[in-house]
């Protein structure tokens, strides 16, 4: 018997819907904002720049697992409500994650829980968020097997929570020069064996913003439902991983040209 | 600044003692027992087997993070009751793995409380024990550098527990023959960079129980202050991890050749 | 000082022309043709296959350096011979595998040479190389850093032959359901890093004939100057990696589409 | 059937014999040397003090594969030469590493030819080194798995050269705070799948000149019939891997401490 979240087990694709963004129906899917929210300001600035392109999904870290304890940890709650000042004055629906169920309640304004890569073998966790309705969009750990990350979507979908989005973020290989690498097999892999959704996230997966556009465009050529972009007002100055964000310039050329692919993609023709 | 856990902070190293056992002193502390707690008979037979060795204390899971949400997920709290009466036959101090902080209490007759590879980085589970005061063994991420293992420990220590015990149990890599590739140069290394007690798991480490005798011998001679073996009373029908679980006969011979290893290296002498 | 094959030291792209092709002015050069020369049948149905696409240079191994001492080590001299044969029938140029400089008289009648993955640090091999005239197509080490990567080529470089073509085909990671995992980062990066054309061979980088069309598209998206495609008329029967293999049918959607994306990715443009 | 190099196809182990020295029955072989030979001083410095100790080899490279073809590439023939003298004085056995079969008449005064881990899989070297006659100490590439190691040594054994010698030196991982990691399940696999002596190179295998005795000690009692280990006059000078070769002090300990662990590991007793 395979799994339920298994194309064995049901053929059409699982699509799933937040406000007006929809995931897995074939269209290409953007999430994109600043990795940690930072003050409202920041993220205001980030949030309206967006709201003026295709970006269908706000996202925003309030809860930060951070591999140091002494790096910066997000501005917790107060960070979800300046995320839902973001949403009110937008329209776009939001994503941020969720480190520990014990908060769940201080997400209600948020769309679509994210579960990280460091949780994605947080059992506890993902069972307690097969029980909650919100969509949960589960990251591939660094050094977790396409057979591992489908036995923790697993772990939520059987809870009854139908509602889970792949994403893919890199793997942890030897290659230094690159934070990750981004396994760009994943994505038709995952698309065959899975009928959920699944999105790739160039800025874990490359860790250099220079790479983040290009490896964007791979993505959205190999078939993804989505992406997931860091964007920030001011990379140089952001608290988290602002080597790998992009401003708000580099990312409209980046979603101008996604959106050309996404168009080619679909077309299945034979000339243009 | 260093880390709290590192040698730079705190020259003397840190010795942990529960019931008779010490870890951290020089000597070599033997911790074994069956991966997963199946029933009454099985723990007690290879607990009272073990109390006739040199073992110094008693591992048994009762809440297991199994990679599928179909595997048998272990015996909970009926498991820790069990390894309870174990302990009170035998006299020796137990471990076992904790993987949800609202468990705590259940925990209350268990010497150690055991954090698995997968939580390595479940920092919410790790700032919670380090609020307590029982020891605390950190086990090795497959996939995390040495360094971040040492930013985890630090998670718990920050907090006020000072007990924690650093548990090298192989690092995922390309190699297929074996489960993991234990990454031997971690012993001497984590004893290099930090005051805590270190000990290596060959059993996790190798996947492969023909291995567990020599790797542990190497283990020894490369300065660990501990071992950590699966035991099982018949490891055909263990109900996790058999293939990696060595019997009681060829536990005696690992323990007895571990024990001459240890006085050696600590003789410092130049001829035998 | 940088590398004489870095950007730094040359601005301008590299571009190499052997017979009708190009490699690294822009356009996308498709090299296709079996892995393993097999028989005047098999290599002839598929290059005339090929040579009513737009496939721009012929491939067949004659010399193939197996992991096993018992599986077939190609054709050698009468398999040049064949790809000899077909070229003259096509008038695609060709590429081959060379594994002993002493071969090389054998390989005047093939237009570039190329070094497998398992010789990416044979400096013998490299500086024989580079003193001949013909151009060189270098693939990656399967663990083989970017930087490494570059300095091999340097070997043949600085020899005087600069016509050197980098080939990504996949490294060695801890996932088992690809063959190797196609580090799509590493097209953007040589780019960006060396003025060599880079091309990216999803047959080696996949291990799985399914994935290749996908992974095809990720990499023309992310700007890779050609594309190395295993093709065979019977992957079933093929001596070696038949798995990854496609068919003449599998092969003229893949091309079809890689053109599409070819136009795309050179549009600049914001709308289509 | 099995390969010819494995236990199934012959249950005694091989036993290798060069000078006074013997690999691979049970006893523990120390091979010692520079990584480099550098001038006549430098070589016979290290060497005269080997001499006064147990080693039971010399090493010292002459013929370098470097990464960067800018690095020193070793002083070629007047190196061997520098290596044949040392041999007079010391009458030790001397190993040398070999990167082209065109060289191998300049290797006549040396015992064992080295290959290393960048031509693992040079299969030409290593079918060129089957029809000689010298012993082969083979080196495991970085990224090889036990199996293709095997397979390789296979090339040069069924040539008709029974005399290989398997080195384990450490495989590439994520890891960044060693140079490798020692692969110490490697040791008794490769003891328990092949007839063919086993050592270890902690060296490279650690790249820390701290780590070297602890992971020899780790070597010796997880059953390798030798070590290679880097030793230098004055590491903090050495023109190649000074970080990771220890002096003659350091290495006195070594071999002193390495020779109790060879002891004990053949008692087979229960007590001391």
């Amino acid at each position: 018997m395979g799994l339920l979240v298994s194309r064995e087990e049901k053929k059409e694709d699982t699509v799933i819907r937040v406000g007006n963004a929809t995931i897995g129906d074939g269209s290409l899917c953007i999430i994109a904002g600043p990795c940690t929210i930072e003050s409202r300001g920041q993220l205001e600035e980030v949030a309206e720049g967006l709201a003026k392109t295709s970006t269908n999904i706000l996202r925003g870290g309030a809860f930060k697992p951070r591999t140091s304890s002494y790096s910066f940890q997000g501005m917790g709650k107060d960070g979800l409500d300046l995320l839902s000042r973001a949403k009110a004055i937008t329209g776009l629906p939001t994503i941020s994650e969720i480190v520990d169920i014990a908060d769940l309640s201080l997400f209600d304004d948020v769309d679509i829980l994210q579960v990280g890569a460091k949780n994605m073998q947080n059992y506890t966790l993902l069972k307690a968020l097969g029980k909650q309705e919100k969509p949960v969009l589960l990251k591939r750990g660094w050094a977790n097997t396409i057979s591992e990350f489908l036995e923790s979507a697993e772990y939520i979908y059987r809870e009854g929570n139908h509602n889970v989005i792949l994403c893919e973020r890199g793997i942890r290989t030897f290659e230094t020069s690159t934070r990750n690498s981004f396994d760009i097999n994943a994505i038709p892999l995952l698309k065959e064996k899975s009928h959920l959704p699944v999105i790739g996230d160039p800025s874990h997966g490359t860790g250099v913003s220079g790479l983040v556009l290009p490896v964007s465009m791979a993505i959205v050529a190999a078939g993804a439902d989505g992406l997931m972009i860091e964007v920030h007002n001011n990379p140089e100055c952001a608290l988290c991983d602002g080597f790998q964000s992009i401003n708000l310039e580099e990312f409209k050329l980046l979603e101008n040209r996604a959106r050309i692919y996404e168009k080619i993609r679909n077309f299945n023709c034979t000339s243009i």
